[in-house]
């Protein structure tokens, strides 16, 4: 019996700013990136949301993304290693005192937004959040784009990593995300995301929106929680997986 | 020979501006109480001053504040104790990271500003920050005004107390600090300051602006690194206690 | 035939974080306080709400807050009547360029959450906020909660002054608003809403939770966007009025 | 009799951390650029700076930045051309209010660090910022870098423009700015940032750190304000310009 990690980004909210995902959506995925702060999520959210996860027994991340509230962390910022590093020891740490504080255990890093798909292609700034990641807590598993720079660096300094694929994304044909720009980034059919999934599980590839296959064995699949499908999407995925005696843990 | 601690607050600086403290000061010192991100400080002065006070062997605090950068936490904000405690959560885990990333160890919490003030004299104030403290790491000391409710928290909750007297703020007749609003609030004379911590030292007791003297055994005292005079009073303070046999440590 | 001012608050997102209130309330309204990046909207918000208002024919208002995001403008904080004046010209100042920009005109002014509060009891700080009003366009209606010291310190220094009744609030015997902390501080009930409001054009009289009458002649009534019943209420007070030949606008 | 205008950017403090330039420079520059709350500056600054200028009858500008206070504007951010528009709205507003409660006049926009780079060479950015100016008041003047696309954009949607050249800042060999990465980019001798402005003004030329000479007539001059050497160099650049008969103004 196979057994896959579902993740999904986790207490987006900001003050009086709801975000989208219902907290139901922990009862169908295995792991959460909570966010630390600086593109979303403040002192209140991460607390409550530490809670939620260990009440379902999730797994729970740190979400590091660029210091841009306004901007979600989806816009690039022009920040040297030296700077990514610091952010990113500087949220972990936060969160983890939040995880410690409720008895529980971090276990992962995923960066978020634009910081994502920065280091999906450069080295130095991936380098630069697996340090981070390796020094504040050599334990954690750092998620990434399959195949990307920051699994190699992740790698490199001697850190787990989880080889990451997208099942409400689409692929380009060079194996990297549609940009949120393109009117078709996005997997809006919640049948066509499940097979995009139980594909990629079981033939180890993906298909690109040019119609060619790229090879990809994924470690987790990242279900994003800001469409409005997210918890429909969770909880059949579940059920789908559970028929093909796939098991998400 | 006593031995006594001696305390400022440092990396109150943020971005391209910069805070008044030489680095100079951590040379007569001997404990520091950094600016998490929230009054002041941010990823950059947290990692240089967490290296910064390493090298001089000086113990490292974290120095929380209300999320007031404008304000530089100097203003009162109606909170909840509840959100006191995630905000305190928050910003030692911040830093902690940065002790932890560079193989250090966090020594104490000394709360900022309008929130030190408040927790002297609320005790649910109080009680959020001391839980915050112990949940976060029970090893750690919670700084706090010499008799104050901070001090009774601290106690309750099972985590050592330091008493804060102040070498550069002026007392009330009643033991409070005279507020920063007043004309009087500051001893700006370095003679006078080194007496009133040597006085203190020698006789447990500070002298109010009213005359009269009050009580105080200190185990810390307090140098303001915001003033002119910061360097000088640290630099001379030292020379004095040493003629005193008194080991800064 | 009589005719009332109905208001509502308004783009009070902040990007990607989403406000409540749909832009159909528009329909049924004849002023918005648009809120200008402090407690809540963006440049984004900004720009995109004095369009819509200007679609609509609603007259425009600014919204300023104290400047807490996190906190949503709804926590006091403590702040000189100079920096209440100070924020209050900032905040003008940014909604007008919008406004200018797509020529358009700005109607009054109405201070958000804990500033409105503390406006209505206070008279130095309702006098510095009417002095900001009065300073960047006398011109200018400032509204403020009927018979509070806003309405008494805007008419000191000169301006037009709307005096403000709740369709959606509670009032206490001393006519003051129940304070949002208490369970029965929202009317949730959308006839009731529309009783209070129909009542106290007719009546200028306002029942309060503990039974007895205030008088109350009030100019301009208030719908809160942060309820999921405003588009509804909205809707219905509408119809509700023009039955009773009174005229929103 | 030549006039040549010297501008300073100014009110580039936040809260209690202070800029560093000395209000002394005002008696020896003819316009100041006031930072608006983005990138540096706040409502108590901004009231404070256009206070000080009309004092000295120094023409007050408004200085826009992007929405990045901790990296003072001086790191690029990826914004939408709409997006650049609205800040610049935003900003303008926000200044032209204190402007207009003291009862001056706005003069000039000069967009700061990153902004300004940006727009001296992005045409769609350039055209967003002079689209912003000339919708708020299209009396202002676009001040920008001599011969860039800034004042390409100005004036095709029809604002006065003035060309800037720098006092203190070196020139690469095609006419742009040294990027202040680089060791050279501040000219730090005193001497040599007057010889730049005089040789400049006498033959609309300026020499770059390769040799050859670019020609440059600039309708206004810039000293920054964030170098110690500022103040002596404002004082003696007005000195030396009066002995060969140019005034400042």
């Amino acid at each position: 019996m196979k057994q896959i990690d579902i993740n999904c980004d986790y207490g987006e909210s900001y003050g009086s700013f709801r975000g989208f995902v219902s907290d139901d959506i922990l009862k169908y995925i295995s792991s959460v990136n909570i966010a630390c702060g600086f593109h979303a999520g403040d002192f209140r959210t991460m607390e409550q949301s530490v809670k939620q996860a260990m009440q379902h027994n999730v797994k729970i991340g740190a979400h590091p993304g660029f210091p841009d509230l306004q901007g979600f962390g989806r816009r690039f910022m022009q920040m040297t290693p030296k700077e990514v590093y610091q952010i990113v020891v500087y949220q972990i740490g936060a969160l983890s005192a939040f995880v410690k504080a409720e008895g529980g255990r971090l276990n992962h890093v995923k960066p978020h937004g634009a910081l994502y798909n920065l280091a999906a292609k450069d080295l130095s700034i991936a380098l630069a959040i697996a340090e981070a990641v390796y020094k504040t807590d050599n334990s954690l598993t750092l998620y990434g784009l399959a195949k990307s720079e920051l699994i190699t660096a992740g790698k490199e300094v001697g850190l787990a990593v989880a080889e990451e694929a997208f099942a409400d994304r689409t692929y380009q044909a060079d194996g990297s995300l549609t940009p949120r720009t393109e009117k078709n980034a996005i997997v809006t059919s919640i049948d066509e995301a499940i097979d995009q999934v139980v594909h990629c599980i079981k033939h180890d590839e993906m298909r690109s929106v040019c119609g060619n296959t790229i090879k990809l064995a994924a470690d987790t699949y990242c279900i994003h929680g800001d469409t409005n499908t997210a918890l429909s999407l969770a909880k059949q995925l579940t059920y789908t997986l559970k028929k093909e005696n796939i098991i998400v843990g």
